[in-house]
């Protein structure tokens, strides 16, 4: 199944729906309505299908997917027989992130991506990359989905994409082995961890890891893939600007697996259902490795075969900001 | 106001509650049981009235204090004149973490620990510490209430604390300037950023922060202290290892001010109601600078003048666990 969410708007406001997503046909399925339709037709008053369907499709997909067989089976069942009052056109919602992690990570699972951006940098891979499929945590609350701009960040001087593909983390774990962890992958989907490849570099200088070079845009979509449907060890990935191809690489070249990287993430700390892990950049998978830059305006569209595709607009530096003033150093003397 | 959240088992398991903390009395008052019959009082019927109170008392901290003033008169109202039978002994309940934030970032204020930190080293601070108010992002799914033990990291061999102050910010807010970042400011509460010193090492020696070193386990609570009854630049702070005292000090020496804490975090990202950052660790504040390590068994409290004391148990290493196997480097030949 291909899982996502929309953006609709009632008497209230913007909503978030549940839908499948039927690529071939070029439809989607608000799942609540259908699940509220058929709960009807067998029965049900209106009102508590209503609450009924509204439970087991909340807007939020971690909430939903916490939901295990009584989540996924209702949506085979609204995907396999959709009523035509839950159907609209693909090209015609507005997307909204497939997933709301409480917790975002991003490996770096690919040695020849290691390999690239510490030579421009003229430095050797650290060891540890070799050690353990080592993360940093990414902002929740920073998830956009294809489409949206993305947002300059002031003084950023050397604005860069990161092709990704995002494991989608489908029940509490915690200490996880390897041989065990494969069951523990609802899906995937489309990943761009953009990056402000200046700022994230003097940042990194501090040793507390990436924040502000990363903490402004990461986008993902456009919908879940199931694990069902594909094999996540064996997924082709293109990365497009202005749609000119700049990268293509495969996650058949992970140097960590799939396995390793759940397995790790749940030690020592229990795995959310619903939280999203990056596996890192792909080999060339990014303008870093290839000596190009992204420019205001440019549009950086990901592929990863098997799921779908997101384009995202890059958006204009901002004319002001604030940084902050300098401190001096006490040398010895500080309180 | 004193606010916190606390856990109560009804006939569907365990629930979240929210509280108003009456610490001199010895009391909290549940504010969604006083709102209830405070709405029934004034003529609502019970079902209407439970409807309206679980909606401005929802589980979530985060979620009532989005809720503004509505949240906050109707919290001061239960605390001014509760009925009895939404109070309880403080010394009967069992405390949750007080906040449930998206984000949470710790910051690096203090020079003084930023001095003793990279003195134990050998190591200058780098430069960019003294440039910005620097943050590594924590999980939101490790944050434990005081009383809770600590779980002992497999493999780890230093086990620390780190004495911070955690900020709870009240409303969203982007590109925020100092002059104007104090009203974002709702409460402050006592933060445990627990390390695996080792660990933590280990893993920033590959650049990307603080991983598997921290996210295991960081102590908030006891409660929030909104920010309208002390002054969060003058706290003094205390650490006692089994009764004790390691470490004391006080926001007032923070080299890196609140606001411009507060200014950079919502540098071009939007801070979310809710969140927490901390504002690293005091000067002193760690066994780290103090050559002393945690052993299995030791109890840290932490106490913050003005807000209250978490005291959490160290637990015992386990017995066995997963480590990844090393990668042998392809020397320039990767995938």
């Amino acid at each position: 199944m291909k899982l996502g969410r929309v953006t609709a708007t009632g008497p209230d406001g913007p909503d978030t729906r549940l839908v499948g997503v039927l690529p071939d046909e070029g439809v989607v399925v608000d799942l609540a309505v259908a699940e509220r339709l058929r709960l009807t037709r067998a029965g049900a008053d209106p009102v508590a299908a209503r609450r009924i369907a509204a439970a087991l499709f909340p807007p939020s997909m971690a909430a939903a997917i916490g939901g295990g067989p009584a989540f996924t089976d209702a949506a085979g069942r609204a995907l396999a027989e959709p009523p035509d009052e839950a159907v609209s056109k693909l090209d015609a919602v507005t997307w909204a992130t497939p997933i709301d992690p409480l917790v975002v990570r991003d490996c770096s699972a690919f040695e020849r991506h290691l390999l690239n951006a510490h030579a421009r940098g003229k430095k050797p891979v650290p060891e540890e990359f070799y050690r353990a499929p080592v993360y940093y945590k990414m902002s929740p609350a920073t998830l956009i989905p294809g489409g949206t701009e993305v947002p300059w960040p002031f003084g950023c001087r050397f604005m860069d994409y990161e092709l990704e593909v995002g494991l989608v983390i489908g029940r509490p774990a915690l200490n996880v082995r390897p041989e065990d962890a494969r069951e523990l992958l609802f899906g995937v989907t489309v990943m761009n961890d953009f990056s402000a490849r200046d700022l994230q570099a003097r940042e990194m200088s501090a040793g507390l890891g990436p924040a502000k070079g990363k903490d402004f845009a990461t986008a993902i979509g456009p919908w879940i893939a199931t694990i069902d449907e594909l094999d996540p060890d064996d997924l082709e990935m293109i990365a497009r600007v202005n749609g000119e191809e700049w990268s293509r690489g495969s996650t058949a070249s992970m140097m960590w697996t799939i396995d390793e990287i759940i397995a790790y993430a749940s030690t020592t700390e229990t795995l959310t259902t619903g939280e999203l892990i990056g596996t890192g950049t792909v080999g060339s998978g990014s303008g870093l490795e290839l000596y190009k830059k992204l420019q205001p305006g440019d549009v950086v569209e990901l592929e990863v075969a098997g799921i779908g595709s997101i384009a995202n607009p890059i958006g204009h530096p901002p004319e002001d900001g604030w940084r902050p003033s300098p401190k001096t150093p006490s040398e010895g003397k500080g309180g």
